[in-house]
């Protein structure tokens, strides 16, 4: 078995230590005779699983206790919908922060629900840079402001939180949940696709503030209401159990590591020494501005994109994998989360050096 | 490592060969380098995966042409909701048969959305009998009829196809597909979530007909859209990867066990074993007419109740698990699904001989 470099945007590189340890119970788990995917969610050891997980989210992240956890079906993009047909109560609008693919997407979805105030966009600069807080036009009637903290295709991360007064502020953090601490009581709800930072695809962790619950609307299938999953302990209906169980593992090794607080150090090393590379490469670009560079999804460009084809395929052969950038940007992208160690990162340098060196005259 | 006889319903036991597979290559998929996990969705290597399952589940049930196949999140309870939202039409009714628990759920679901007429109903004959054909009012004004064929907690199976004419007939399969043939071209949808005989929890298959899409109301959520699922072919965002993976193996194994017909006598086999092992013993026995007996969850009873948790302890001693009966109904239930090998219902009724003589004066 040789484990190569995984630069997937997601679903994306698991901690080798996690995958090893579901390998090796994937037929027996903990001496019960089963694997933990054949397994009823409703037994006692189940139950412990998916409490412990939770749990441990909850250290990660403290999460104050009158926020809910939600283990969930559907990924990010389901949220888009579920958003406001929870969230809007007997409001009619919402204000949403649009810097990149993932912005506009929510904002369209929930078009169909509620009216959309863009408070503040990105987009004449191509997604580049970030909306200050002076520059949001918020609406104090807003049901809630809505903003992605990290945009997976374009790069692009908030390095701050958005102050919104009285009126809950609601993120996707599906690319950079668990990438460095956070402070949990700044929104009204985080939600976070699994398949970058948290797990395998096919879970969405929903983190709510209690007040928000009971106000879904009558017209929602009873599946799209937070309310129900939160008062059925995300037992509704018969979770992802395989999932939530990996999940947990990647919880246990992140506090292994030494918590948020090591991760984002970590995180913050990897990202700078590959940013540094590139900007002083004279070879290869970020267009992203400096305050708003993501540290979980870095894309860049060669000087000659002719040449894209050439540097992907010399990758592959170096063992670094999934680098071609998103199909509506092009050039390259190297998601670098938490699961991606810093010696991938400097395999990933160390290519591109020599591929520069090659290609200069 | 010592696998026990799993009787759980659900999530239930997957075959063995097929987790065997999955352990192998956890970690590096095909000599990929990475596990299927932190593979793309849209990499033409898991596509090809995805393709593949797809083909090989046309391929057992004879899927028409005319059918679109969707692999989803939500589990079969988040279709009692999607169903009247993508079926009715302009129609406001529609017709449920009301067989045991989970029909009852699908009702109570669909009157969120539209007059629900049940067209007949076993719940004075506490769910163990069959309605007839003949007793079915069906109402040729209905957008569609639903019923639900095997029904897990009761142990009620249905015996023949309600003819519908030209409405509409849906069928909740979750417990049942894949166990013995079954003629698509009867029906307008089928789905089943994957946790009893395709996979692990967290996905769930539709099998629509082309006609029947193309109705979804626009008051929902995107995701609850079967057409957009079905042109985006199932990739609207990222699935459940590795279940859907999980369950190209499995299909590929009922495949290698020679498909429906040969995985069907064995079923028919297991069942009558267990069902006339328990009608003769004199100490088990079990509630359902003998033309609606499930051929995948067999309840039963013992003669003197007061003795159930002594025989679920030796049970659990003797490598039997899972054969508490459902909450509601209480007793034992053992679930014997594709995965489940002769050899644990051999083993099963080896200990319910040995169990009863030693409590039979």
């Amino acid at each position: 078995m040789t484990r190569k470099h995984n630069f997937s945007a997601g679903p994306a590189a698991l901690p080798e230590a996690v995958l090893d340890v579901a390998q090796k119970e994937l037929m027996d788990w903990q001496g019960n005779g089963l694997s933990i995917m054949e397994m009823s969610h409703r037994s006692k050891e189940f139950i412990a699983v998916a409490e412990t997980a939770e749990q441990d989210l909850r250290d990660l992240l403290s999460i104050p206790d009158n926020y809910k956890v939600i283990f969930l079906q559907g990924g990010a993009t389901a949220q888009f919908g579920l958003i406001p047909l929870n969230l809007l109560g007997d409001k009619t609008k919402a204000d949403y922060i649009n810097t990149g693919v993932w912005s506009k997407k929510a904002i369209k979805e929930a078009q169909k629900f509620c009216d959309v105030n863009v408070v503040a966009s990105s987009e004449a600069d191509n997604f580049t840079t970030l909306p200050a807080q002076a520059d949001l036009k918020l609406d104090p009637e807003a049901a809630y402001v809505h903003y992605t903290p990290n945009e997976t295709i374009g790069g692009l991360e908030f390095d701050y939180i958005p102050e919104t007064g009285d009126v809950p502020l609601v993120a996707d953090f599906s690319s950079n949940i668990l990438s460095r601490p956070l402070d949990v009581s700044k929104f009204g709800m985080i939600y976070a696709g699994a398949q970058k930072n948290i797990g395998p695809a096919g879970l969405v962790v929903v983190i709510i503030r209690e007040d928000l619950l009971g106000q879904c609307t009558d017209s929602a299938p009873t599946m799209c209401n937070y309310t129900v999953h939160a008062e059925a302990d995300s037992m509704l209906n018969t979770p992802p159990t395989f999932g939530w169980y990996l999940a947990g593992l990647v919880f246990k090794w992140l506090k292994e590591q030494g918590g948020l607080d090591a991760i984002s150090a970590l995180n913050q090393r990897k990202a700078a020494k590959l940013y540094d590379y590139i900007d002083n490469s004279g070879f290869y670009s970020n267009p992203v501005a400096k305050n708003g560079r993501s540290w979980m999804n870095v894309p860049f460009t060669l000087a000659d994109d002719s040449l894209d084809k050439v540097f992907l395929a010399g990758a592959e052969d170096a063992g670094l994998l999934n680098l071609k950038g998103h199909r509506s940007v092009g050039g390259m992208r190297a998601s670098i989360y938490n699961a991606v160690p810093e010696s991938s990162v400097d395999a990933l340098i160390a290519y591109m050096k020599r591929f520069a060196a090659e290609h200069t005259a």
